[in-house]
């Protein structure tokens, strides 16, 4: 395991943490947000708009990345972050998620996954050691074991042998990141287990077991519901260690990430800023608003006056009405920016909250704000 | 007429010559090139990046914004800089020849052209008066007065025919707005005639006759060819005044403005530069470079290492190449503003070769630096 992914936990309260990560590119500030940039772009979005929003961290796709532009042409290039103009911190997935939701016609077996590629058939495998040669050849400063995502519901037994396999994957995942990692880079290991407790428990345990540099929650918000999202995540926390940081993945909405970080939770991603953003809904702090809806074709009122981005402040709602209508670029572009600076803004008053004690207090107010979104 | 369009002409050199164009909203460097904003925004470009391309005028269309959001729904926000965030000088066109190109079941009388719109079919009314009107609530610093445009090939009787009936409506669009132009604002007529030269003259001189704030070139680039439009285009800036500015509409290729200022031209509007960078077609100093072409995919370059522009230099041709193939919306939003930024910057070398009498060299160096384009 790297040592090198120093985490500091500067205060607690309520549950919730806040501290920071320090990468060679550059310090993630917990709990954090990570923008998802899929194919090697946050869609609609320049990457200097990106980091403008207070973004440490972007997330990105290896299965996307590996299918196209394909990871050695990555490489040839010096990474992703040299690909893409980004010089902060890059976090990729294992792959596994995506096989499962995206890829067709696949095949699992104990050496992992083969699958047809969505974008032109062609067939493809990954397993823990190639989803980490691929995460390597991008450059990932932390990196992710490769894992099965069960859907839900999934029956105990289905999940028990699915985390069983991903826990032997963890292992193999860690063996070839001992080989492969460079240095200053991380790897994180994947509690999975579905909506079980005991299977959870089992699991982060085997993750300590093998040791990573932190770790994840994957395979919730996969259709279970917020409560039972909560009581899973609840549940699993607890085997965690208190010294590393922990990962829930693809949340959420803004009070799914409230929730998650009053248990104990450090880092989120999730497309919801951007794919809302490019269909025209606005996360604001006066709650969620369609800008397709006919109510705003009037509105002077900017799209949030309690917002500091130019996006939310400079452009009447009536504007970003007639944008969305008439199908322009710049409906997506302005309401991409204005949510992924919506999140982060989100994530930095819950960092000042924590800090000085008064998460509760922030994290009530916020939940009846925010009410009906 | 307004007599607050002050035009001043610092140097001529080779046919071509260099000035300011002033408006209460700026100042406009000529020759000048104004993209095209057509409903309200110059398509997946943020204002400021338009604005730092060097742009001191934008062109917005009549048609689109009457029919989408509306002329009144954009006068209830003061007017079109207030609504689309742009601060500086804009001009409309008249909406004649969208009609024409656009509309569906379009009917010309003398009175004016009836249209169904070619986003709901609805029947509207554009009338010389209609049109002056539409553009004064749009609020435009520069319109245009409203005109027919003769498709190409046109017979030289039905040029005529049509030119005459421009020049009529030609009157009655100055009358308008002599009635409601607002101070600072300034009106320009439009010669028409087809490729016949004598038509040019004739309308030229009904224009002169009638007066306006500036005079533009309509109805070329239509089809002619390169040479013919620069015949009659050669035939008609002889027979406009000196002191004010003159506008070829619609135009074009960098080689079509460099020889169009050399025939006196000072403005210019087109949608190549955008159009063609959402189709991945990128103006550079090299020539046009097509970023869907397979042999870009491992080509580490910047896309122009001549530009300044941030969008040119700061990611890779194969970058560019990848993200055309992914269909992601960055793709269109750099190589956009890497067109704009390349004609401003073309602008900018006209007028500094103008200025130091050099024009003729200059025209000659870009015309084989640019072959092939």
């Amino acid at each position: 395991m790297s040592t090198e992914l120093s985490f500091q936990i500067a205060a607690r309260d309520a549950g919730a943490r806040t501290g920071a990560l320090e990468t060679p590119r550059g310090t993630i500030r917990t709990p954090a947000f990570m923008p998802v940039g899929t194919a090697g772009t946050v869609k609609a979005m320049f990457p200097e708009t990106v980091a403008a929003t207070g973004a440490d961290i972007l997330l990105a796709n290896t299965y996307h990345l590996m299918l196209r532009p394909g990871a050695e042409r990555v490489a040839a290039f010096g990474g992703l972050h040299e690909f893409m103009n980004w010089g902060g911190p890059i976090l990729t997935d294992s792959g596994g998620f995506q096989v499962m939701s995206l890829a067709k016609l696949r095949k699992i077996s104990e050496a992992g996954v083969t699958f047809q590629s969505h974008i032109d058939g062609s067939t493809h495998e990954l397993t823990p050691e190639s989803s980490i040669e691929i995460q390597c050849l991008l450059g990932a400063d932390i990196q992710m074991a490769f894992d099965e995502c069960t859907p839900f519901p999934c029956s105990e037994a289905e999940a028990r042998a699915s985390m069983d396999l991903s826990m032997r994957w963890a292992a193999r995942s860690k063996e070839a990141f001992a080989a492969q990692g460079a240095a200053g880079q991380a790897l994180f290991g994947i509690v999975q287990g579905s909506v079980y407790p005991g299977l959870r428990e089992q699991s982060a345990r085997a993750l300590l077991d093998i040791g990573f540099d932190g770790y994840a929650v994957g395979g919730l918000a996969v259709g279970e519901g917020q409560e039972t999202m909560l009581e899973i995540l609840g549940a699993t926390t607890p085997f965690l260690p208190e010294e590393r940081p922990r990962y829930l993945m693809g949340v959420g909405t803004p009070l799914d990430i409230i929730a998650a970080v009053e248990r104990g939770i450090d880092m989120f991603d999730c497309v919801m800023p951007t794919r809302s953003g490019r269909h025209g809904q606005a996360f604001t702090w006066e709650g969620k608003l369609n800008l397709r809806n006919a109510v705003h074709a009037g509105d002077e009122r900017p799209l949030d006056a309690e917002s500091s981005c130019p996006a939310a402040r400079d452009y009447s709602r009536a504007y970003l009405h007639h944008l969305f209508k008439a199908g322009e670029y710049l409906g997506p572009m302005l309401l991409s920016w204005a949510n992924v600076h919506f999140y982060q803004d989100l994530l930095q008053r819950i960092r000042t909250a924590v800090a000085e004690r008064r998460f509760s207090q922030f994290a009530a107010e916020t939940r009846s704000r925010l009410a009906g979104e």
